[in-house]
């Protein structure tokens, strides 16, 4: 029987790397597959804390299924080819287990597919082990919490579920952890951004954008004070402005999200920071604003751009 | 609160009515959503006994959700977009219930979908009456049960899956009736052909693929005598070439599939028919050849032809 390969997103985040440890164990567990979790990329400092805090080994990284000899795959955590594995288009897709949007993503056969608009990835593996009568062992309730809180922002995102915060509950409970103190240490370990280099902050977590003709790059990085990541203004505009002219990107939008305080700072450049103004109804000053209340890009920041940007 | 459309694929079959039926039902009754069951064709001759047996009125037909004052829609058994109804790019899809492979589709938000590799959508339906708890009326239970054995030939086809007799079983004794004696007086319904004209004949279930840059026509009709069909074998032949003119296709392969001891006679027109007797391992003659325990057009039948004309 050979191995089937189970993953997350590239540039894999917390609930990525947790979502496909945990399903790839109940696969193993209540359906006797032969699967193995892997990841399409280093994990990041939020993640690490997570996998260490809880006893996990560092998941191996690949980039090809078929160069680990696997030719069937499950993902979880996205479906959109251009963020999965090299060379998508030539296995198998046996299953999919995802909170996201469905885009560029197709299959020759029918496929199991799991789908629901919820917090994380994570809190659609919780209920699969429910639903199966799996017992959660205390280091995957752990890792599935912290997909959760980091993808929720510890439940004060608005992309969190109203059923979220009692799979949240009950997942601190096996994890035998404080839900608001360990989602806080955990959150907090992601904002260690002092030995990052500005390029590598405006890149942690980035997405472009096509808005009306425009390649929009919109990045976020957590902090537990917004003014620490100030500080460094000069050095992240360059970095901004190479990566700018590196990948002809018609703006730069970099959220500064306060984990603590739930705010965000908005520090924009380019082409169109009138559009960006617009979008939230402030002036940038010094090429920044603050932006209250929003934490999540998908719902508080790429909406409200999309919006101006063909206004 | 506006209402939501629940639809299967258009030229419905059973499954496709009776997934859409009970799924408007469920959300209705265990979410309290503001759904209603539409259908984008007529249902076929199979149908309108299922309906008529438990007393279900036929669904109304619609071509268009806007026209409907619908902006949010939920699909059964299909996703392909070309197969959904005509402003499926135009409205928000909430979710999606199929047991097919998925293909031209894409959503601007996440949503709730649903899809394992199983025999039929009703199957899947059946399955989230359970899981909340939601008692199955009698009608339903018939229709669900009808949607299985319409899509896996009374549980013969090779797409029946291994979970499915169970389901069947459960829904026959909630529905109040026998299984093999249900199941083959629905099948019989759904193979009177006699009031069909030929080219509504190789019309009622028929799908185009390209193969190797052929565009091939694979048709398929029930009966429960391939010779009372066969002795329509000119007028078919008329009505093939008229809709391989009309079309272009290269080729026709129709399948004339014996409900009752699940084989199918094969008649081939056009340009391969020598690919078409390769993939079967078979000599046509006078157009046509004997597939002995053929009853599936996804499993047994495209699958070789694919094969064969890319060899």
């Amino acid at each position: 029987m050979s191995k089937i390969l189970v993953f997350g997103h590239q540039n894999p985040d917390t609930d990525a790397i947790a979502s496909s440890y945990a399903w790839s164990y109940l696969e193993q567990t209540a359906w006797g597959r032969n699967t193995e979790m892997v990841a399409l990329g280093a994990p990041n400092e939020e993640t690490a804390f997570v996998l260490d805090y809880f006893g996990v080994q560092t998941p191996p990284i690949v980039k090809s299924a078929k160069a680990e000899g696997a030719s069937q795959v499950i993902l979880t955590d996205h479906n959109e080819f251009q963020q999965s594995i090299s060379d998508i288009r030539d296995v198998d897709i046996l299953a999919v287990i995802d909170h996201h949007r469905v885009a560029n993503f197709e299959t020759a056969n029918p496929l199991y597919m799991r789908l629901e608009p919820v917090g994380s990835a994570s809190s659609i593996v919780f209920r699969a082990f429910k639903e199966t009568r799996t017992e959660i062992p205390k280091e995957i309730a752990g890792l599935l919490l912290s997909g959760l809180i980091s993808d929720t922002l510890l439940l004060k995102s608005p992309t969190t579920h109203a059923s979220d915060p009692a799979v949240a509950e009950e997942l601190a409970k096996i994890a035998g952890v404080n839900l608001q103190e360990y989602g806080l240490a955990m959150l907090k370990a992601g904002t260690n951004l002092a030995n990052k280099s500005a390029a590598e902050l405006v890149d942690i977590d980035a997405k472009t954008f096509e808005l009306n003709g425009n390649q929009v790059r919109v990045a976020q990085v957590n902090t537990v004070d917004i003014n620490d990541v100030l500080e460094r203004q000069s050095e992240i505009e360059e970095a901004i402005k190479a990566s700018q002219a590196a990948n002809n990107y018609s703006d730069f939008v970099l959220m500064i999200t306060d984990i603590l305080n739930s705010n965000s700072e908005i520090l924009a450049l380019g082409n169109n920071t009138d559009k960006v103004e617009a979008a939230f109804n402030f002036k940038l000053e010094d090429n920044h604003a603050f932006l209250k209340g929003a934490v999540s890009r998908k719902k508080q920041v790429v909406p409200q751009l999309t919006q101006s940007f063909n206004g």
